[in-house]
């Protein structure tokens, strides 16, 4: 029987990327998508286009609401900073972090684990641009790993051990890029940037967009997406 | 200034009864309930009247849908077991089981302590007579805690630590309603049962009814609730 994989989705770069590395082990996968009231909703209906185009056999979309704990750039009315310095990005908690996000996004990937059965979950967190995200860090995954194997049946019936695969945690964003278009990723399709525009183009001038187009320049290849 | 402590409060026996025991340890009371699709829904309109009666500064109310994972008698359609022997309710995994539930519902309370810069959460989780519940045995918080360390922007600036508090976790039901009756819980307004009748009348022989009327039994007090 073929493994089954978990992948949080969000039809971004590195999860559209951490995908295809799954797809390209031999999962059958299924994606988690989540509708959090963030200001980029364009992902969503990125990612529905990504998940077919890449066969997923199942992609679940959850609706929650986390504006109502606020304090992010990305649910709130705060700005999104534009035009930062690399080191700056990477160094310090951004105002577009959101309180425990992964820690809400995995729960509920574990909840999907344990109704399909399926032992393998990805998340395509990255320790490497997203430093200063506390739950981007391998030892929060490997922390998280240590309570899912605790928290769900198949843990007190030992029957098997849930894995959280961080394919991307130590490369950079040359390298994911690098490692996708090798995997015939089409990056055409997916998006990055914190405040698309109401014709959703990237405003180019976003943390991640800046970190999207620098990583395209050092692979010396085009990125495909439309920018204002 | 008053230490402030998030609690996980459905408005049942428990969650109720670790409400007053943090209310009694000085704590201002920030309460957080899940609409999840649950069956037993009267369970948010009691906690709304007991979050008042207790003075809680803020109870916030998290809608979402744990029906999509099914999977659970609390959520699906699949019957609520009855009249069941007690070794039998605590020895085995229950059909009321939710598939990581108590993994979301800690996740979305660490998001809240974080936003609202509070150190403690209180869960009334109970390895006595929920010992069939993987996510309710101490090794789960413990190992929440070391997640919720980690998760935060709390844990990584280093201001202070996240810590779980299980007050009830070694307790017995009627180590419980005692506790309670002694701070001046009013346990008419709580409520356990999982199938409630339209009429919000108790059932009386699902496994919470069963293990809730044995407590006040042994505490030798009636149980102020109505049945049917």
């Amino acid at each position: 029987m073929t493994p089954k994989a978990i992948v949080l989705f969000s039809g971004g770069l590195d999860s559209t990327t951490t995908l295809a590395i799954a797809k390209n082990a031999g999962y059958d996968l299924f994606a988690i998508s989540f509708n959090y009231g963030q200001r980029h909703k364009v992902e969503i209906e990125k990612a529905k286009v990504i998940a077919e185009h890449m066969e997923v056999k199942e992609h679940r979309i959850i609706n929650m609401d986390l504006r109502q704990f606020g304090h992010s750039a990305l649910t709130d009315s705060i700005d999104v900073p534009t035009h930062r310095e690399e080191e700056k990005i990477s160094s310090s908690i951004p105002v577009t972090y959101v309180p425990a996000r992964n820690t809400i996004f995995l729960s509920y990937a574990l909840a999907y684990a344990e109704v399909k059965k399926c032992e393998n979950i990805f998340i395509g967190v990255n320790s490497v641009d997203y430093s200063g995200y506390p739950d981007c860090r391998p030892e929060f995954i490997t922390a998280f790993e240590t309570l899912a194997n605790l928290a769900t049946k198949t843990g007190v019936e030992g029957l098997s051990k849930v894995k959280i695969h961080i394919p991307l945690i130590k490369m950079t964003k040359a390298e994911i890029i690098k490692k996708g278009l090798n995997l015939g990723v089409n990056y055409g399709l997916t998006h990055s940037c914190y405040s698309p525009s109401e014709t959703e183009l990237a405003c180019g001038v976003c943390d991640s967009c800046l970190l999207r187009l620098k990583g395209f320049k050092k692979v010396g290849v085009e990125d495909p997406l439309k920018y204002r």
